[in-house]
């Protein structure tokens, strides 16, 4: 299952609105068929799978993140028709699908036809997986990522403005990566001025996977750009599982005050800079105390001269990160 | 060696002006002495290590962190003195002292004695572990530490002026302990004001370790505290080695801007708090590019919830941490 995680990993960033699912499937010990939710969202995992697998899926395991559809589209066959009629004698799932039209009956309509299904296998790490999907069809709105690049005091420019270069090459380059795991990036009216034109993927090889742009701004939209009036209508955006919010101080202040991050990117430069612009402005708070338990630091390590620390937000109802919700 | 500097450690904090040296006997493979740098700064290690080592130092080696004393004083004999009359045969001494009473003496005077001495060994662990007395001898002011607890976007407050507690209660300990390693703490002013009755250590059974005070004002003196008018007077405290600047702000950025600080404990706490009072004011830095390459992240570690980054200056001169000077 975690290698069907890992080919899932493979379409993040190009499926949405669909999920991002890996499939495996394993006769006698031995791959026969891998797949992934392919760019657009069709085929799925299973119909790609299977299709590598061909007679040998008879009688086989499919190793499937999520579970399999049940709905019938003019893209494809449901998927668990697709296992069924494949001759697989046993399916395995880690997730089981929110989506109102799936939600339990691809897992019935397996267990009709006579195979074996297992389910909640390597969840946690199918979660974290789809967080975005599984969020948008659970609380409906995206998993919304923060990146911010600060000093070691938290600065993000000096007096003047100036904020050329806080971190290096490293770390920008690992932002374009994240831009590129992500359906959609947003940025406040001030960014939008001075870096828009600049908000895409420059990686070589990656350059295509530019994601949809957004701007949080009060006033006009601008061409080809989503436009967002407040955090808030993160719930409109139907079509997004993973968002990235780029800056600056004040769209993030926003989301954080509005509570609507999941996780944070701190690019961290080891540098001072005293007096200057704070990464953050108002951010909802009342007490210290009510700062507390919020986040936790799942991942810190180098990048280049910077560190990168990933805090992920600690949903009450369940004390996890994540989506905060236990296994489907 | 490594056994010697450990054992120099436990001097640390209270042997000032003296420095905190270790000295480790051996005979055929077995350990025969063991000393460190005594409260108050006598006897010296070497005088510990041979008074425990009798007879058995006779053919010895002796390994001492720093090269042993030429200069009697009324308070002992020279160490130098003493390992001869020992009848060791041979000296490994790690670091060669500063001091302008010994200088090479120590060592010539071993050699003079026909004692085979080696140096050099283990230098650069020995030279962190004595940066203070080093420091002093070779620049004319002590270490400087600057404590500075913080949130993740920097800031150490509410806008009103909230700021307990940001840390947890692991983190506070470790900086009772740093106290307790610390020759002289400093603050400013308001720090005075608000925390001065309770710089001290309160760990069980450190109590009695509690080191010098000191205040950063261009007022009044406080009784029982050295007053510094400006951060350039540590090179007048002539008898401390390790100077623990724990704030606040005021004092941090004056001791920043006057690159005085050799390094930082940043205490970081896994809280937002947005708009608030930041860790530093102005710290003399007139562009990004400046503030980059002074700082080296050097050891990060969790303590409890929180998490200690280690940062020390890197100089120019050597391009190294620490003390910047090659091993002497």
């Amino acid at each position: 299952m975690a290698a069907a995680v890992a080919l899932g990993e493979r379409g993040r960033g190009r499926t949405a609105p669909n999920p991002h699912v890996g499939c495996v499937i394993v006769k006698e010990g031995r791959v026969v068929g891998r797949g992934w939710t392919q760019p657009g969202g069709r085929p799925h995992a299973e119909a790609m799978a299977l299709a590598e697998a061909r007679d040998d899926s008879r009688g086989a395991i499919a190793y499937v993140t999520l579970e399999p559809c049940a709905h019938e589209s003019e893209r494809g066959l449901a998927c668990a028709n697709l296992l069924v009629d494949s001759g697989v004698a046993r399916a395995v799932v880690a997730v089981r699908d929110p989506d109102s039209r799936t939600n339990g009956r691809g897992l019935e309509n397996l267990r009709t036809a006579g195979i074996a299904v297992v389910t909640g296998v390597e969840s946690e790490a199918a979660e974290r997986s789809m967080a975005g999907f599984l969020m948008r069809h659970r609380l409906g709105r995206p998993f919304v990522t923060l990146k911010l690049a600060m000093s070691i005091d938290g600065k993000i420019a000096l007096p003047s403005g100036e904020s050329r270069w806080i971190t290096g090459e490293d770390a920008r380059a690992h932002v374009h990566g994240e831009r590129a795991r992500a359906d959609m990036i947003l940025v406040g009216r001030g960014t939008y001025e001075a870096d828009g034109p600049r908000l895409d993927v420059r990686l070589p090889g990656l350059e295509d996977r530019s994601p949809r742009r957004a701007i949080l701004t009060r006033g006009d939209t601008v061409e080809g750009w989503t436009r967002l009036g407040n955090p808030e209508e993160v719930h409109a955006l139907r079509d997004v599982n993973d968002l990235l919010v780029e800056g600056g101080s004040g769209a993030a202040s926003a989301f954080l005050a509005a509570d609507l991050v999941d996780r944070m990117l701190i690019y961290r430069a080891p540098i001072l800079i005293g007096e200057g612009k704070s990464a953050l402005g108002y951010v909802g708070l009342d007490s210290i105390a009510a700062a507390h338990r919020r986040w936790m630091l799942t991942d810190t390590r180098p990048l280049g001269i910077d560190r990168l620390e990933v805090y992920e937000r600690v949903r009450a109802s369940s004390g996890k990160v994540g989506t905060g919700f236990p296994p489907g």
